[in-house]
């Protein structure tokens, strides 16, 4: 089930008697499963040849195991091993740069003292000025504490950092819009909160990144109330942004219709509860959402306060029981937990044309070749099946459009404009089953999503600019 | 007393009868001091010609009364003003770049998830390696509270982030160093603490700027001692260690010797306290520093615990009475205080060859033109006159240099060598009373204060790289 990865490439110098023949050890690296990617040749002599060659693996253990194979082999010998991925990482992947250049004593009096002072002054005198005169005006900050990176789990703040750059480059490439990482040294709730609302003068907007559950909800509760730039939790209401794209064009195709649905889910952490919501505001009646335990119900005496709370606005017809007996009858299955929670029992319970988002990271909860035959629609979050419900769909327009109109909030009707947006990138002649969400490089997916995201802000009164 | 700066130059677009000669306008701004720029012409036609005039002038009244007088000339008509220093700062001086592009799967896949992931595991599992593999190699943050921005005071974080953006692009236009704005909304002395360590684990440095006295000591102090990364407080330790290259050069000049001098300080604040500090590492013996009241001794009963602290180690023998008394055969004064402080007179009851440091800003304690007469050696703020005791001289390659070596503090003798570095910049044989200390635009001082910052910082036991 695993597949091969970019994420895992790998260089070889190695030099070879020259009798040798390079492809015996492309060869290897084939029927060993890996896949090779490149071979340059650095040097050849009358007794050796030096040779480069570049392949893909699954995983490290994998790599090792091919590297091993390769050092078996005679008249072979590995003179140094690169890993692509580290490469690219070696001294970070952004860095801070002057717009302008500062090479005279012109310049330098106008960009610092003493020309820089009038801008002060004029910014003293009318604060909103921030906006127009400084790096306020396009600039986020991706804040985490490392508490829950990727599939990582608390591998605390600086090894956070790799995931938060990578998202600042996103956000610059995808949307123009300039990021920058903070990972913070506390996972103290109070103190996140307060050191967040300390350096938000400087940022148009807070993408928290990260953050585990239950903590993230107080954490972007409290600060949406108490500052007056845009903060906008990713893994909850990204992933929810992005499903809901895929559930409305996997609507569109079924015609079924939201209030007539019964939708599962199973997991209900923070973005599994953001996925309720806002299918919610879509329409959808009846959710019921399970855990390691079965649906959540009122009556479950074992639930969390964010459980409780769940329980209130969800299961109306107060089903209890385990999720084979949930999904009975289902329409619908989100799945935010963990691999083989739904089998194909499950889906042949389910209601004709089942849609299935299987989204455990990086091992579903159904496989597609299992799940296939049984469903009408299926998504997951991984690259290398159709129907990937990634958050980079969503996040850089945005941000963007928030940005554009200098938005004091990312509110319900921003995202639900986000999810209509990337829907609606998809043509209605172009709809398929295996194509229910634009691909990540569709560079029209962040303007359609920027644009709605500036109208929906204007329209609800949270934009500062008309 | 005031000069024209490039800070505030504008564009008058005009509409000109044809008979008028654009000449007339530039004689005008010339007649009133200003100093025409540039000359371009947009459009000409029949009856009138649209033309572009630049000029310069000493601050935004005389800009205004010069425009003022250009609207009083028959047949012509000012269309809009455009200014300069405004229009290189919409939008920000500053932008966040990625190092490498995401075009495709594969580069998305190593600079983000799944690759990212091993990259993570490998810091988590060696934190040393956020070095090597993330931003913080070679970021610093830019740390104010608002609360004393240039000469304009506690103006808040908003309007001195201008300031600090200029700040990041000198450190990556002169010495290649990333460095990112943090503009604190508290002026709480814990909470700046407490927030800036929270923010550190992502910068390789922290470099506070525009922080009143003395909150900015005990700040500086607790994070110096709290924190593995380099704190320098520019305003401090900048000044003076730019003052010390200039001081070290005078000396040579003069053929003084520094534990035979008598120095005298007119102003004993943040900047005064950091530049006797390093006086004294430079072999000083007798210094007296002065504020409003005179000199500080140790039997004044009014001093605020900084002076007291400072009356401890300053004033060996005791001298007490106004600035005037106290100036009387000393061979140095260093002036970080007010306009007119020192006049002829005291200058002429100085020791023989007066050394005269007059950094008050933007009007020296007194003009260059005044005391030239009666001086060995005359230095200011200023870039309008030789000798000017300039901050970018230094922070630039310190960063450098102590990031280059992931230096864990930037300490007295670092700070030390980067005078030296500075001081050294010039040729024994290109020295002279007008050329003490080297341009901010020749491009071998950062380097060279970098080298000598790594060196000190290696042989001081403070450089985790060897």
């Amino acid at each position: 089930m695993n597949t091969i990865s970019s994420g895992n490439t790998i260089a070889l110098r190695l030099k070879l008697n020259k009798n040798v023949n390079i492809s015996k050890i492309s060869d290897l690296i084939t029927k060993m499963q890996g896949i090779v990617r490149g071979i340059d040749t650095i040097e050849i002599n009358n007794q050796t040849s030096l040779r480069d060659i570049t392949f893909s693996a699954t995983n490290e253990e994998h790599t090792d195991s091919i590297i091993q194979a390769i050092e078996q082999l005679p008249h072979i010998k590995i003179e140094h091993v690169t890993d692509r991925t580290f490469l690219i990482h070696l001294g970070g992947k952004i860095e801070v740069k002057s717009k302008i250049p500062i090479n005279n004593r012109d310049q330098l009096s106008m960009a610092y003292t003493p020309g820089v002072a009038r801008i002060c002054t004029a910014i003293a005198e009318a604060p909103e000025k921030v906006y127009k005169l400084t790096m306020k005006r396009n600039m986020v900050a991706i804040v985490t504490d490392g508490s829950a990176v990727l599939g990582l789990g608390n591998i605390g703040p600086k090894a956070a950092l790799p995931v938060m750059e990578g998202k600042a480059m996103l956000l610059k490439d995808f949307a123009n819009v300039d990021a920058f990482p903070i990972c913070l040294d506390t996972q103290n709730v109070d103190e996140i909160i307060q050191t967040i609302k300390n350096i938000a003068p400087g940022f148009g907007g807070i993408n928290l990144e990260d953050i585990s559950s239950p903590r993230c909800f107080e954490i972007e509760n409290r600060l949406k109330a108490e500052l007056d730039i845009p903060v906008f939790h990713d893994d909850q209401h990204g992933t929810a942004i992005v499903m809901a794209a895929g559930f409305i064009n996997a609507l569109r195709l079924t015609k079924k219709k939201p209030e007539n649905l019964k939708v599962v889910f199973s997991g209900v952490g923070a973005a599994g509860i953001a996925c309720t919501k806002i299918l919610h505001e879509l329409g959808v009646v009846n959710i019921i959402g399970c855990d390691r335990k079965g649906a959540i119900t009122k009556e479950r005496t074992d639930l969390t306060d964010v459980k409780l709370e769940y329980a209130k606005i969800t299961n109306p017809y107060n089903e209890s029981g385990p999720l084979s007996e949930i999904i009975k009858n289902a329409d619908v299955f989100i799945g935010l937990s963990a691999p083989g929670l739904l089998t194909v029992a499950d889906l042949k319970n389910m209601n004709k044309d089942p849609i299935v988002f299987a989204m455990a990271n990086p091992t579903p909860e159904i496989m597609p070749e299992e799940a296939n035959p049984y469903v009408a629609i299926m998504a997951t979050g991984r690259s290398d099946y159709p129907n990937q419900i990634n958050n980079v769909l969503a996040f850089p327009g945005i941000f963007r459009g928030a940005l554009d109109v200098q938005a004091s909030d990312i509110n319900e009707s921003m995202k639900l404009a986000a999810a209509y947006a990337i829907a609606n990138c998809i043509d209605e002649a172009a709809l398929s089953k295996d194509y229910i969400v634009p691909s990540v490089f569709d560079s029209n997916v962040a303007k359609a999503v920027a644009k709605a995201v500036s109208i929906a802000a204007k329209e609800s009164g949270v934009a500062r600019k008309k």
